[in-house]
């Protein structure tokens, strides 16, 4: 008997030094990172944390790059850490879930936005908008301190685990090559669109008609608005014309920016750089019109708006805006796919060259109108 | 027969002449003029146009002096030409009215605020908001196009002509001596508080304590709100308790400011130097909470605010605020005088040094809240 017990004991701490070893090891996964700020990628592997009991562990399908990734490699919105492994636009299919988890079961299709944990305590995270609590984690080169405290890496990899609450449920019925982006650059411009109370006829102007704001025109559009779109380009004209645009302006054609003052009752500004003057904008806000930016170029001379342009611009409002919260960007996942309303997506190899030359076209606004990466294809 | 005839002819002729020539000569004025940007005034005689048919001429009693007077006479706006008469907080007597006014007779009150005259033809004028109307004319130091090509000259003198149109009518029961002010800093503060629906229970900043800023928490106070008050100074607090404040935060007592991020629905800021930083207040305001703008400092280096502080605080929307329409005006007098809601007010005598002694006091924040100058003791 005691021979039994003995012999149950064994496997009992050789099982949980298993259980414990394979929680300690986590999931092995493969990326591609750049060791510093140049953009160039390269392989990499790491670990993530072990599937608690209210995660689940994603295998990646597709990663869309956005602009936003440069600005972090580039460091122009601060220090990071390297290697670093962006991505924030991640779908793909659940292939374990915890214990605990209840919203998924293998099979299913997942996705996973900017941020991946929040304190769950707070005024925001009650009300909805995890964006702006203290401890939101973002989805890479963040501390995770409420689950495993990991360095979180992006979504340019095969693998992600993460908490049940931060994922997003995936229709069956999803466009799974075009629905990665939706989870930043659509739910970015939905929420203001929303917030905003866009709505049929309302007169709406789009800045910055790249990733963010060809997917901004498609919700403007799908809600009755007429949409002007603003540009630095010829090279879109037909592409704004194509999404339901009422009006391309290509500002750097004084022809086109005439008599637009006091004509809009919405403006979101994508726009990513800092070349560009807020108040050519504010301008054409008619009165009670609300302007939003989401665009967030470097920090490092990033543009300024006096506050005497609010009063010459007297009741116009400007605000800014952070993503979504998780609710309305399960919110606007169902609106995009039941409205068929998906980013036009070109799709890249997953390979540190094909990565490399991605980001040179993005940072030369050269992409139509965001990279997708297969990570299917990785080996 | 023909001789009679002869003769009215040539007492109408002349009737007609006088008439011409007291048209041509209009109004003869007295007032108190700068003649550099030294800030010191001087008796200064000049003419209004005649009595129109829409016109009306008021005896001005009393005239405020509001610090944007202060940034005139600086030339901090821009070029000004000289001498100037400053004024647009004005308050009187009614006496002459043009044959076609219908809204006043002789013996009423009248008040005049910051614009005298507009297109009267465009959208902004339709809707009640003159002071957008690209043709809105200034109560001083502008041309009235609409009226005569008149250069306008401000309140601090006896007299002044307008049309009925821009004219407020002040109820007999108001307090005449305190009743100037509300023409610019009541409906500089009123205006943006409605807009922004302060109601019972609103949380309300207000920056900067001064003619604008007491005038904001009485209205607010008024309204049921829980009102808190910014300053740089130890010398207002027990004026802020005074007048139903729940809080008074000295800036400068890094003490006061602990524990205000986001705590406020609605900040109004008054503050008209270039000594403050925008996004200390943008912090403060609650989620979907929202600042106005009403303070103007000096365009020499304006306060700015980063697009980035829009992101950081996302949700919270900041916009300006100019006084307000001619119908709104009138709806805050009525509120003012229903609510016994007047500013606070130091009565100057009209004399060179005594508005020059008062310019000194504005200038240096030591004015509680207001300087009104008695034009009727005017010799």
């Amino acid at each position: 008997m005691k021979i039994v017990r003995k012999y149950i004991l064994s496997i009992i701490c050789v099982l949980g030094f298993i259980q414990l070893n394979a929680q300690e090891k986590g999931i092995p996964t493969k990326g591609f990172a750049v060791y510093e700020t140049n953009g160039d990628f390269k392989e990499y592997d790491f670990t993530r944390h072990a599937v608690g009991e209210h995660d689940i562990e994603i295998e990646i399908m597709y990663a869309g790059i956005c602009h936003s990734d440069l600005h972090h490699v580039k460091e122009d919105w601060g220090k990071e850490e390297f290697p670093l492994v962006p991505g924030h636009e991640i779908a793909g299919r659940v292939i374990k879930v915890g214990d605990k988890v209840t919203k998924f079961k293998v099979g299913d299709y997942a996705g996973i936005g900017c941020m991946i944990n929040s304190c769950g305590q707070c005024e925001f995270c009650d009300g909805d908008k995890e964006q702006y609590c203290k401890g939101v984690v973002m989805t890479y080169h963040d501390h995770d301190q409420f689950n495993n405290d990991e360095l979180t890496q992006g979504g340019y990899s095969n693998k992600y685990v993460v908490t049940e609450d931060f994922a997003i449920s995936i229709p069956k019925n999803a466009d799974m090559e075009k629905v990665a982006p939706l989870f930043c650059a659509g739910i970015t411009v939905y929420s203001p669109i929303m917030y905003s109370g866009v709505k049929k006829g309302t007169k709406v102007g789009v800045a910055g008609y790249g990733g963010l704001g060809h997917m901004a025109v498609q919700y403007a559009v799908s809600l009755g608005a007429e949409v002007t779109v603003f540009d630095i380009t010829e090279d879109k004209r037909a592409d704004a014309k194509r999404m339901g645009a009422v009006k391309y302006v290509n500002v750097n054609n004084p022809e086109d920016l005439k008599g637009l003052d006091n004509s809009l009752d919405f403006i979101i500004s994508t726009i990513p750089v800092n070349t560009y003057d807020p108040y050519m904008y504010m301008k054409m806000l008619k009165l009670d019109g609300e302007m939003c930016i989401v665009g967030l170029p470097a920090l490092d001379g990033i543009v300024t708006i006096g506050i005497d342009k609010f009063i010459w611009q007297g009741n116009r409002k400007v605000y800014g805006s952070q993503i979504g919260g998780i609710k309305e960007t399960q919110e606007m996942l169902d609106y995009s796919v039941k409205h068929n309303i998906y980013p036009e997506v070109e799709v890249i190899q997953p390979d540190g060259a094909a990565i490399t030359e991605a980001y040179r076209k993005v940072f030369d606004g050269k992409v139509k109108f965001r990279y997708v990466i297969d990570m299917q294809r990785l080996k």
